[in-house]
């Protein structure tokens, strides 16, 4: 945040600032997004919907469900939720009691954590490296709920995943839902990167986990951030009590962005030219990042990030994004915004941007680095 | 939230319903703000923003202030949210601990009572009634918390208030901010409903407290229901910590939202349209509906909610919503959503529509009731 906050007003005072510290795409929302918003601008009023969120909406993210992943789900249970951000303050409100405790991987979206805390809820953060494909499994939530001398009540896992980039193959990901029913925890399954991954598959827990909480958004792959609209695939059980948290504390998503999601969702060459803008993106700083002296200490999978050590220059990420900044107008996030223990070590590229950028950015960090 | 559910049922089944029951001008937003979105959907990207919200809006509101309450409010103390379901939620979530105890009025709007327990903190309700005007004092905020045990943490007040149109005073108003100081309480001005009100001087807390947090909305007066913006006036001693639970739990408030709520606030002539528009209906229904047996509770001084009394014809609002909803095909909400205790002999009536609806609808009642 304070990064960020930094290279704003850098850009502002006329320096020429590259941010490869945001999670948001470069590249405005589908032309059909847009034009479904013109066109509502002048025709509908633009009011509350139900808590639920409108029923054009809900039906077709039931067909995408059935086209993309070829399960059934009932449209009664998806929520649309005002971005994803929404959906996990719902999930955890509804689904959990203060003082229960969630696991959630470490590194992790520093929000899950604030948010769970928010709540009052024990965040049990589960280590993640090569050992485990960095993704949670059975063992290692098992290891450290025994550590930390709790039940766990909750895991939460992001695939594709901030700010790692894995992406948990279909066999580990339907492993650790059944570990979940197994041990009556429930299962929080964060997709919202789903579209933004190369050469493996994306798996969704609807395919095989019908007690789980999906939580999905239209705001990487569709790049509608600033439209604050996602959506959740819910357990039938649990639609009546998420829906009465979500009518006093959210009323609707805003009624806009949800007729332009529903255009988006049908926007598939737009979409996918998105997808192949990244996958370039990927390829090029997959190479570049490590003959710059930055390796990778993630395979970049999916969405749209970079996990690099930089141990070898630093002890300290944040004071490193601060002068790296300062002294190259490249701006990306510090590792300890996602790891309070071995962040010090890492940081994170997000390639949401241009190639033009990514190169640009790329060169002048290997000048710099060569001089550290 | 069953009788709009079935009102809309009804519709959609084809009869003429006529709604009462949402609180939601049926008139679309100022042309201005639509035009002001029209522009920013083709030349903008919609993105994050600062969690504080965009400086021109944060700016455009503390002028706001100025010029019509006449008092200096810095914009680094305006914090843009996702309407005011998001205020309540932050301030909440920011002010107070799990157990802490928080006066609201009752009858009031559900959702304060909704989202409080939701976040575990204790909801001490306050009765407001003639003897009070309507309002909460401080010997009724000592009396009820006396009798519950417990020390105030917070109060919240709306005025204009739901549902019952109450306008509290600007010496009462003074008054109540004053306890709240002299008592190490926090108070929360709910003022989503200025704007609206008839005949009556509409104080806002910014004018004489400083430590208050004062909630306001682009939903009512400038007819934003559906864009889901609002914000809010903060001390500066506690923007920072709000801020930060901000940026975990929502990111950022709608940006279109959020640009055509900075020209909605110039409109002007729409806005004040639309307030000649909702007192014509006032003056209407606050003679119509006692001659139609339904008399008033409380002055219909502000926002566009009649709060009546319907003890002559039952003794479960909620019955008596549905029968009314099925025998004349118009909804109305039941006294109970507002009132848990003596909500059984009350029923709300919105006035947000049309003078024709309301004409149409009072008709119709008063055929109906005088056959019961």
């Amino acid at each position: 945040m304070d990064i960020l906050a930094e290279a704003n007003r850098m850009k502002a005072a006329g320096r020429p600032i590259i941010s490869l510290a945001v999670g948001q795409p470069s590249a405005s929302a589908p032309e059909a997004a847009i034009q479904a918003a013109e066109v509502a601008l002048r025709t509908g009023q633009i009011g509350y919907t139900d808590a639920l969120g409108r029923d054009d909406l809900r039906r077709s993210l039931a067909d995408y469900y059935q086209s993309r992943h070829g399960t059934a789900v009932d449209s009664a249970q998806i929520m649309i939720t005002t971005g994803s951000s929404a959906g996990f303050n719902l999930a955890f409100l509804a689904l959990f009691d203060v003082g229960d405790a969630v696991a959630i991987a470490r590194p992790g979206y520093p929000a899950y954590r604030n948010i769970l805390k928010a709540l009052g809820l024990v965040v049990i953060e589960v280590p993640v490296g090569p050992e485990t494909q960095y993704t949670l499994t059975p063992e290692s939530l098992e290891r450290e709920a025994r550590a930390a001398g709790v039940r766990l009540k909750g895991v939460l896992l992001a695939s594709p995943a901030n700010p790692t980039g894995t992406v948990t193959g279909r066999e580990a990901l339907e492993r650790l839902a059944s570990w979940c029913d197994d041990n009556k925890v429930t299962f929080i399954s964060d997709e919202i990167y789903h579209g933004l991954s190369y050469g493996v598959d994306e798996a969704s827990a609807v395919e095989f986990a019908p007690n789980a909480i999906v939580i999905n958004s239209f705001s990487k792959y569709y790049r509608m951030t600033g439209w604050r609209i996602g959506w959740m695939v819910l357990p039938k059980s649990v639609v009546r009590a998420v829906e009465c948290v979500a009518q006093s504390l959210y009323i609707s998503a805003p009624e806009l962005s949800q007729i332009a999601a529903t255009a988006a969702l049908g926007a598939g060459e737009a979409l996918e030219g998105y997808k192949a803008d990244c996958k370039a993106n990927r390829d090029f700083l997959q190479k570049r990042l490590p003959e710059i002296g930055l390796s990778l200490l993630s395979p970049m999978d999916g969405a749209f990030y970079a996990y690099v050590d930089v141990s070898r220059f630093t002890n300290d990420s944040m004071a490193f994004a601060k002068k790296m900044l300062l002294e190259t107008d490249v701006a990306a996030t510090p590792g300890l915004d996602f790891d309070p223990l071995d962040g010090h070590r890492a940081m994170r590229f997000s390639y949401a941007g241009t190639l033009a950028e990514m190169t640009e950015a790329t060169d002048r960090l290997g000048h710099w680095l060569e001089k550290l």
